[in-house]
């Protein structure tokens, strides 16, 4: 039985902890998942890190950032630390962060969030349960979580 | 018993370390707290590795950064470090940090300070108590430290 | 015998590891391929070091980078994790990235990700078959992958 | 017996180090100091690696920064170097770093280069004699080195 | 016998590997030296690990930048590997790195190019030869590579 691990926030202003863990259940029946909560983005990849040593096969991490520099090195600074996770434990963590200036109102900030931890659940289950070739068929065409694909350029 | 670690610095310019303590001692009453005093937030990742090494099972850091270009450098390779220094220990350390540059008069600087540590340090405490639930229920609930919480968006 | 590894992604807009995938093959006949794809660059480090897991002698990686601030920061981060894991396997990974404010039309930008690939494809197998030696008649000659050649400075 | 660090650069227009021996002699009579000269900062992690290697209980590095962007990316691939060598070792290394553009004449360069070397070689040996506690008097303090304290925030 | 490694790239303008050899080779008189021809700069880091791994003493890698803000992040990049390289094998990787911004003209480039390589190839001699004080004589001298010293602040 393949077992998931979800990390998510309370400074995020979106519950989308629990859209993961229902696209999860719906994509890998028999699955088990278990959910992390940390204050914000920098307590991601600790948090990532204990699930993966609890027997996790792979992370979805939902992080939420704010419109200042600041929040931007500590972007920078979190996605470094979850790839090194990954780096050391050869699991996947698929990392969903929002960022608030990626939308004026509150309401497209909501469908970003909503649509971008859709796919991106769906694309770990791929990758945990198909293994290196199970989104081949979409290399290359473009495609865009939280907004509309891009498309192949032909 | 649980134990916890402090590391703030005489960079700072409100004794954060102090408040974290009490705020501790408050929410886990029989724990044993060690506190660490380090110049500046670039010394703060080994001062927390080497309380985890003296058995401390999660960390509060307290850094106070400059408003120059260099400070937001140091603060960026601080991150890091932190991450790394969790990464590497499987700890949780929670990171307050005050930029100078966050208000413009004391009073306020002040302010943010004692409500993020306070907050932090009760997050601390819920997350080396009550494992990777604890906060949960706060999930995507737009809470801030050292500002009033943004809230859900519905 | 040989073996390559392709890792490429679905956010590309171009199928670059079709095109890699061809060019190893002709220029190393006998040797393996095989191919990961995730979902974008931040994916990519971890997928080079399964790939490296799995045996791969060398690995080329495809990656495509948006135009926001925020997307360089994400390729900052991914470069860092190809140079780690290359440190830690001592393995070559040729990392090809394409940056769409590279060009302004989408012409450009495919002739651009092909004439990347195709050359840096081609580094690949003459630094896996050859070794440290291979490209040395070429040092210092302002080769560039994706444009013209700058050439020496006489 | 102790043994203290020095890590200087030959690109620092102020010697640093000699300054830097003086007063940790002066703090810590009967110790033993090693110094370590290399050509810029990005060599400095190695350096004071290999004096904690040789033994050295904390070291001091007494970096010069010029004042182009690019000198600042130095910087702070530099800066995460330093952090990452205490990590793995557990020990203090005090980074000193002097950036031209802190001042406009050379006069008051020197001063700040002097004030905070002093004030870091003595911060260096209270943290290796006398521990995590040897500061904790000063802490949120505001002290600042190469200028005035800032002092606590009342 | 000692033995040094010279990594250089074909994307540079200049073979500062032919001139870094000649160097090395006129300060060692019976020193071996092998050399690592990459495509570019965040390919140096693995090549340097590698070389070292064959058994050099200490490693001399000679990069080319280009002048967009991307070539900037690439610079960052490699240069932490390169620094995470020498602290995990305690070696010294002298980085000479010239920018294409740097000069207007190309006269202009070659001669901080070649200057800045004469050099740091006897810097690296010097510290592979003569260990941690070879260089302290010139202690915060203000010594360039590719420019005029600066000298000492008097």
């Amino acid at each position: 039985m393949r077992k998931y691990g979800i990390v998510d926030t309370t400074f995020s202003r979106i519950d989308m902890g629990s859209i993961a863990y229902k696209i999860i259940k719906n994509e890998d029946e028999d699955c088990e998942i278990v959910r992390y909560t940390v204050p914000g983005i920098k307590d991601i990849p600790v948090a990532a890190k204990k699930l993966i040593e609890e027997g996790c096969d792979g992370i979805i991490t939902l992080g939420w950032v704010g419109k200042t520099a600041l929040d931007k090195y500590s972007y920078l600074a979190s996605s470094i630390g979850i790839i090194i996770v990954q780096i050391l434990t050869s699991k996947h963590i698929i990392d969903v962060t929002v960022h608030e200036d990626e939308a004026d109102d509150e309401e497209k900030l909501k469908e970003i969030a909503i649509d971008r931890t859709i796919k991106h659940a769906k694309n770990l289950v791929k990758l945990v349960k198909e293994g290196k070739n199970a989104l081949t068929k979409y290399a290359g065409k473009g495609l865009r979580q939280g907004y509309r694909d891009a498309g192949e350029i032909d």
